[in-house]
């Protein structure tokens, strides 16, 4: 249970708000690369924490993300043109640079000095691991760029995919921690489609959990007993500030990052990466992760609305969720959606809820988050920013004999280990 | 006319508000039995009064009624699974009796006292006559299930349909009780559908208004005089509370129940039966109904929204407008719908009206209703819910020579008469 | 810029607001003549200033104008009958006439005096030029009818439009007046569709600006010089209080005006005229009106909705973008959509922009409106709707030798000279 002024706290991400002002003070995924894939191609919308942006790619294939209202009278930049050091408005031609100096107002008398002393908003954006993040605060205060171990990696080793979900980005942040629901939510009652984390999680029951926070966040540890063989089945999940969860996954050799990212209070983008560690993907692989049953889902190209949504019951079958898997949905992510999306509507009310046992590591994350936004707001920079390190990480789902400390599996499966 | 702070007591519904609280007295229509057919089938929304809910069969046919979020995150009980004794959530697994009482959380130590302790919000519902009927207010203060007519018939003796309105529930019910506009809105220019009692009320003219109170509300007594005949029609309308209304037709021997029952306060479950008490329905009867011309509509299956509504002008023909009926609309309902739709939007502003000598049936049952509400809101809870003989009551359309008492032939087409 | 009260000033125009009012004392344009073609059609909906109307076509040609809801209990008049002398609401019966006056009760008492006393609002309308003008003031401030040149030419001389526009009215004003954004916004690169007058402003550059008051407004005079040739090219836009303008086009012999009228403080109708003062149209001018490559844009012809509009991104082609228009957007107005709609939404906040100096004219323009709705506002009544004939104005669009003074070519323009 969280009181209604943390909940609102905790839910509101605009500029001024404390969370708001948490987020800004990350690099941030903003879109996927494959958005902006050339340079002097078209600008393209991007939402974040409530502001309206477009993001382009100018030449030698920097990106720029600007404000979409133009300064000069507020026509929208997304329907300009993109040149090769700039983006120019289309209502009157005023062209600004990647870091937002208006350089060129054709309209004005070629001696003035105006279009010098006009800006856009502009932000600093960087290409990583196929994702384009974006650093939206203080430009004194921007810090080094997160180590995520996929950002490292040449293209073929990871996928990376974008959804609009349509409710607050904390209410996808907990599900990405609540590692007690894969045994309900995504089990299988049969299907083909076999979900190895599920059925063992199935056989194992409901964990403990143990937290600890972590130069980055936290850790959330669920430690289970496979009832009759005295093994353990561990399931590790790095949650990294501001947003940010690494799910584990079977089988190993390869890892999930996931984003929650406030487009505004009721939308968010919701990124997700896998990667290998051992090999570039195969073709197995790509099926894999085109085939929308994972974390990947498939989505409206031009939207991003997965194509399983509100709207059309996120095609539940009734009968299959009678005999083929628990909830009649097909894919893991598309099994996420409407618990997530429909929890009071697009903002859950956490001051009326009942947590349970295996809710620790959400409640850890909340507090978590709302120390450090009530830090922020009361002059106390966040840490973790400036710990690039702190996020060359991994999760960890493993079965192990019940003897084996979980610090000791863990550290075997950290990067470089 | 109506003050606008009255106007705003009656058709706001939410709980808390005096006719809210009025309405969570009574047992209302919730949804059709037809939507829930079978033990174990999926649960379905039911919005009432402003509230979420969902609506799922149980085992031995019993229909439970639970507040749609989940109490532990809220995620929506709309996506669980059926079971025989209760909902389960799918999130969690946590599953609830009809009752409202967990009765598991799998995730939960299995000696936890938890479950025990936990409550989703639950309402007493019951079917009868073809509908779920709910009761949403204190337990302390449920009241025996009014014994109206049909619902101790068996089946195939009457029909029932529900239809999803856009707008607040008076409007409905003024247009029920608003026996003076048959003879124009829904009155026949040549068609080859015929509408007896419309066609009766247009030979006859204008009504005189007797309104008198009854034991479960009050009978609006439309007095029209038969021109060079001697004879008069009467047209006798009890409005029942805390919303429904018996609605005069011809031929005799059935009769029709409509109930307007607020979704929230734009929106409203319009309710419609009809039944006969001579016989069971035949062939005929049931494609009368079934036809969309009467007052059941034809919907949406899966929204019931009409398919003739605001959104395409109710596929008003301006030229049959002109040769064929009054609206150039087809359906009785149908005709109904936009000018209960469209006063002044879906809350009709009732300070601006202008009133008229036909519109003493909705003054009264105006006041009735505000009496009630207002009553209940000082301590004086209302005698109707208490009264359920007082629901076995009947219409009357009736053609009869002039100096015939209306008691009379009121008294003679009761049941049991 | 404007100061954040201010721009709140200028852009509400419902009753009781200052601009609302100013509004309030013209003739504005409601709907297209053909909307209500003949005597005993339909009603037709109708929004303006932030009012719900409904038009329709009485005996002898005569336009009504009535408030939507009925008096009685506000069904919308909209499914109404037409009748010779007036509109009949389908709930009653209740008939009005053109005047508002109620006509008829026909439930009511035969000797009632009540529909004597009972009035429906209602505005005056006349038809002029292809559309129905109304006037929704005060009637004892009621002015002369304005005397646009085009609304004295006989049919076939005219071409009149409308479309709906998602926007505040004066984000249109601006773009109407805007003449230096012709060179940018409307310029082509290369397509078949040639622009003859952007072509000539991108030949000759930026525009200084001059503004002088005039008797209906204000004239905007673009002044650019053609390099290398010792020429100019003019251009000058009369402004006409309310919300007109009369936008410059080459070649000459035809005038276009244009109307941003106030659906509500978000939308709006654009109306645009373009006639010839030479001759009838041809084939060829009705072939080039038709197309919705001018300033007539082609629109859904139930709601007015322009077919390339926000949902569909305009039809932006972005290869065409960069290689055949400045816009990718095919059609004049069809570029100028994006630009109004778009400018922080439906709602431009002039408090942030930055201004040009080719800005001049929306500066004034801008000022003139504030300035007339302030003087209103304190008992000071604008002069413009009294001076008819200043309506009887052109504007111009001409290349001349530098010598020539404006006032000149200005004079050699006007009608009559």
């Amino acid at each position: 249970m969280l009181s209604a002024a943390d909940n609102e706290l905790l839910t509101r991400t605009g500029r001024g708000t404390p969370t708001g002002e948490l987020f800004r003070r990350f690099w941030i995924p903003a879109l996927l690369e494959a958005e902006v894939p050339e340079s002097g191609g078209p600008p393209v919308r991007v939402g974040l924490l409530g502001e309206k942006l477009v993001a382009f790619r100018g030449k030698d294939g920097a990106v720029g993300l600007l404000e979409a209202r133009c300064p000069h009278r507020h026509a929208s930049l997304y329907w300009g043109r993109t040149e090769e050091d700039g983006l120019r408005c289309v209502y009157h031609g005023w062209k600004f640079a990647l870091d937002g100096q208006c350089l060129d107002m054709p309209a004005e008398p070629q001696d003035s000095s105006y279009p010098g002393r006009v800006r856009a908003v502009a932000y600093p954006a960087q290409v990583a691991g196929g994702i384009v993040w974006a650093y939206l605060g203080p430009r004194e205060h921007q810090p080094p760029f997160p180590e995520l171990e996929w950002t490292t990696l040449p293209d073929g080793w990871f996928h990376a995919s974008k959804r609009h979900q349509r409710c607050n980005w904390f209410q996808n942040v907990e599900g990405e921690l609540d590692t007690a629901h894969v045994q309900f939510l995504h089990s299988d009652l049969g299907s083909a489609y076999r979900h190895e984390a599920a059925e063992l999680a199935a056989k194992a029951g409901s964990p403990r959990y143990i937290v600890e926070e972590s130069p980055a966040g936290m850790l959330a540890i669920a430690d289970r007993d496979i009832p009759g063989t005295g093994d353990k089945y561990w399931r590790i999940t790095p949650f990294l500030l501001p947003s940010f969860t690494l799910v584990p996954s079977m089988p190993g050799n390869r890892q999930t990052f996931t984003a929650a990212v406030p487009i505004d209070d009721e939308n968010m983008w919701g990124f997700t990466v896998t990667w290998r560690y051992d090999r570039p993907f195969d073709d197995a692989d790509r099926e894999n992760y085109a085939s929308g049953q994972s974390l990947h889902v498939t989505v409206d190209p031009r939207t991003f609305v997965p194509l399983a949504n509100m709207d059309n019951d996120y095609l539940i079958d009734r009968e299959a969720q009678r005999t083929v898997n628990y909830t009649g949905i097909a894919g893991i992510r598309n099994q996420d959606l409407p618990v997530q999306e429909d929890q009071d509507g697009p903002v859950c009310q956490r001051d009326t809820e009942h947590l349970g046992t295996t809710d620790r590591a959400i409640v850890a994350a909340r507090r978590l988050v709302l120390r450090a936004a009530k830090n922020l707001a009361n002059g106390t920079a966040p840490s973790q920013p400036q710990q690039p390190t702190a996020y060359l990480t991994r999760s960890l789902a493993q079965r192990a004999d019940g003897a084996t400390p979980w610090r000791q599996l863990w550290a075997a499966a950290q990067p470089g280990a």
